[in-house]
């Protein structure tokens, strides 16, 4: 921590020498067969292509390897031996993740824990389950159904993202803003370390002596530890849910309500908001019965008991007056609960049939700035002549702008990402941070630079020093080495301002 | 990591080497009045005895220095100082904590906040307040109450502790159950690292990208840094709380209530139980209604909506009517509710009337386990032959049994410090933790030994290096070193059990 010189190099740029290392494949495919069945470790490329990418697909690398363990052993003695080969490894759930973090590298090692796929235990007593991380996230509230439990974080890929990717990631989803993230979720954790120890985080009661390991493992992007069991907290269903669906004919005054509801000390199980874009295409593809010519609407849901939904309903309903809405729907059967939210779940697909491709981002925002950052997105979107929806977590302040483009038109990709930097920009100007819950991966790894002065940085290199001094866990993503950071600078800096010339100050 | 041999001193033993180090005691104040204001240095005898303890009485010793700063830049200059000549610091709060960790070093230095005392912002619309570490957990809730909100965690001592001390320890509180520990409470902290370096940790919005190091610095007992200011959210005081004071004629069926109570799907505002010694001697002391012929009483508070407290409070009597209560009284205005919480906040200074000396133990345990744990407790209690009382936080596991002794009595104090470490045993036995909310300080330093296996022990040391290389910054406390666990195991392993020949498994 000491040293914050930068011309040479830094041991938190130990993740720079690992990405250019050269790694001989054939010896290191010995060595692992040597050791861990042959039919666990891929080599072929025809094998290896399944894993070359996650959810963010305009990033694609083969990995030079990929191991499919399916015991703990299993995943101990691969990283033991990449650990002492010197070879970076990256962990991959499900593969839905946003933000590139199981992107592969091609002088390492992909460890899929797709094997991994059972319910440990189920204990509804005490209200956890004990799965593996391969399990996705809806076949844990599926498995306790009957029980009248579900697992909270609902992240939009629920059908498919897996626990430990989860974990990973910190995951959240539109009932986050009562439930809390993943982190709030989970009691424990087993874990694997890159020298291929194992270790057990947190525990089954409600708070753990020692630092909160368990906490500083969630949400760190596969860089400190491999995850291989996770203890999940359940809770009871509630007992009646309506969502009210409430149209506004100004932006402003939807991101106003959306702070007047909060401040009103509701606290919704939802709250979500569709901008007019986002509206039409929604509207076109799912027929959720959204009124097309509003120009924002809010999805408001509430649960609890029958009174109490009752009484929080009316709340809204007052508050949403108040603030102007200019039509105020409130679901009336449990049908028409799921088609209002249909819409919203299906938004980003409704996306993909009007444009051949999108930028999803992901800026948290405090909610008071909710009103000006739209505004702020829509001048930028002017700016960079590229269309923008917005449909997202208003209740936590948390954005997704889709920026809309076309992949095959030369340059709109790197418009798009200068737009996309912007959008971040713009959410730390008004207090915010650069993503919510989708991670920083490989997409959001120079805007670290901008959101972390150096101590900072270095602090996080000296906290993943502390678990994997090699830097051989997930290499290049998640925290900017700082020799990164300096080029990042160097290339934008202008005038003292933010280094970002293209973004104007709102 | 990788050396796990305890023979030779391991780097994780390094506080060992910094508590038996001889400092200059002349030289080190000629340094600091060097360029602190001399009257923030204070090392006269008589000057230096009102740090000599916190709320852990049984343990004193009168630090060498004591320096009271009063703003960001003195806290830098000091542990910039203490870090340059190896000088150990121990950073102390209001004092109220209740396992020693503030207790100073007679070769430290003690670094008190207790000047830092303003509440620095108050921001209603995002539901935030800017504090000092230095105020008093009960002042911010009264600084926002008119504004309608309040801040959730309300340890006993909520009326002198203090927020930074809050944050260190992870303070939970009667209402922790439905609000949740500190860590889920506060949204950033500024601290200072033992290089005397500023940090931001944390971030105004939902989450924060990086390492969570908010959650990490969150209970770690001042081992990491110096918390300088916090971030606190604020919620909405609820409409109506109403409490049942429910008696039952057996302590397990009141124990086996309490799961049922969370297994229905109610989340109390507070679950709190208090067994027959501790209701005894509470009704004497406040006149609070309680039955004193009642082998234990549960109260249990619902909040919320008027419609929600109703329907809440009557599921609450069907469950409890179901599992055998034998009176249950609803609290039926304010001035009632008040009286009934009287008597659980005078539960400890109760005790101190009958009872010359006491100590508090603080357990966490699974609720499943709870009937099982407090007949346990009671045949300890029978063959250590020392009385004990429980008044606790019963719908989150957390014990508080209180042994009651006479420190003055031969031997007293040693036998209730076993029976108390036969306690925590018993918790871990059944699968909880030895500390629910009050921390391991000096007090449960060897329970960690049993509860933490070497490979977790050596991860805590890793990332406590990762902050404070030199292990100045409260050494000894919390996280035990590999020799002092190895030794604890040498005096106590016995035919392979659990290292304690005291305890029987029950």
């Amino acid at each position: 921590m000491a040293d914050s010189a930068i011309a040479t190099p830094h041991p938190a740029d130990n993740a720079e020498h690992v990405l250019s290392a050269r790694v001989d494949k054939a010896a290191l495919i010995e060595k692992l067969t040597a050791e861990l069945p042959a039919e666990t470790v891929l080599h072929a490329h025809e094998d290896l292509t399944p894993f070359e990418c996650d959810g963010l697909a305009a990033y694609r690398q083969v990995p030079m390897i990929a191991i499919l363990p399916d015991s703990i052993e299993q995943v101990q003695t691969a990283l033991r031996i990449c650990h002492a080969n010197d070879v970076p490894v990256v962990a991959r759930g499900a593969g839905t993740g946003l933000s590139g973090g199981a992107l592969p590298l091609d002088n390492g090692v992909l460890l899929s824990l797709a094997k991994f796929k059972k319910i440990v235990d189920i204990d509804p007593q005490n209200r956890r389950a004990t799965v593996q991380p391969g399990v996705r996230n809806l076949a844990i509230s599926e498995a306790v159904d009957h029980l009248g439990l579900y697992y909270a974080p609902d992240p939009s890929s629920q059908i498919a993202c897996s626990i430990g990717g989860n974990v990973a990631e910190n995951s959240g989803g539109v009932h986050c803003l009562k439930y809390g993230l993943t982190t709030h979720n989970i009691l424990q954790i087993e874990i694997v370390t890159i020298e291929g120890e194992r270790l057990t985080i947190g525990s089954h009661a409600l708070d753990t002596p020692g630092y909160d390991l368990l906490a500083l493992m969630t949400g760190s992007e596969g860089l400190l530890g491999v995850i291989v069991e996770v203890v999940v907290k359940l809770l009871p269903k509630p007992e009646l849910a309506r969502v009210a669906m409430v149209a506004f004919d100004d932006v402003r005054k939807a991101g106003n309500a959306v702070a007047a509801i909060i401040q009103a000390g509701i606290v919704p199980a939802g709250l979500e908001m569709l901008d007019s874009p986002a509206i039409i295409a929604t509207e076109e593809f799912v027929h959720a019965g959204y009124p097309t010519d509003a120009a924002a609407i809010l999805l408001c849901e509430v649960d609890g008991t029958e009174a109490e939904v009752e009484e929080h309903i009316a709340d809204v309903r007052e508050v949403m007056e108040r603030e102007g809405a200019v039509d105020i729907r409130i679901s009336r059967d449990a049908a028409e609960r799921a088609l209002f939210w249909a819409g919203r779940k299906a938004a980003f697909p409704a996306m993909g049939r009007i444009s051949p491709d999108y930028y999803c981002m992901d800026g948290t925002i405090p909610r008071k700035a909710l009103a000006d950052v739209l505004i702020g997105i829509s001048e930028l979107s002017e700016k960079y002549g590229q269309c923008v929806a917005n449909v997202f977590h208003a209740g936590d302040g948390n954005l997704h702008p889709l920026i809309l483009y076309d992949a095959n038109k030369e340059g709109e990709l790197e418009a798009t990402e200068a737009f996309g930097g912007a959008i971040c920009e713009l959410c730390l100007e008004h207090g915010g941070t650069i993503t919510g819950e989708h991670g920083v991966g490989m997409e959001k790894i120079d805007q670290m630079c901008v959101q972390f002065p150096e101590p900072e940085l270095i602090q996080f290199h000296a906290v993943k020093a502390a678990f994997d001094a090699k830097s051989l866990l997930n290499p290049g993503k998640a925290v900017p080495t700082l020799h990164r950071c300096a080029e990042f600078g160097a290339m934008h800096v202008h005038n003292g301002d933010l280094p970002f010339p293209d973004l104007e100050r709102l």
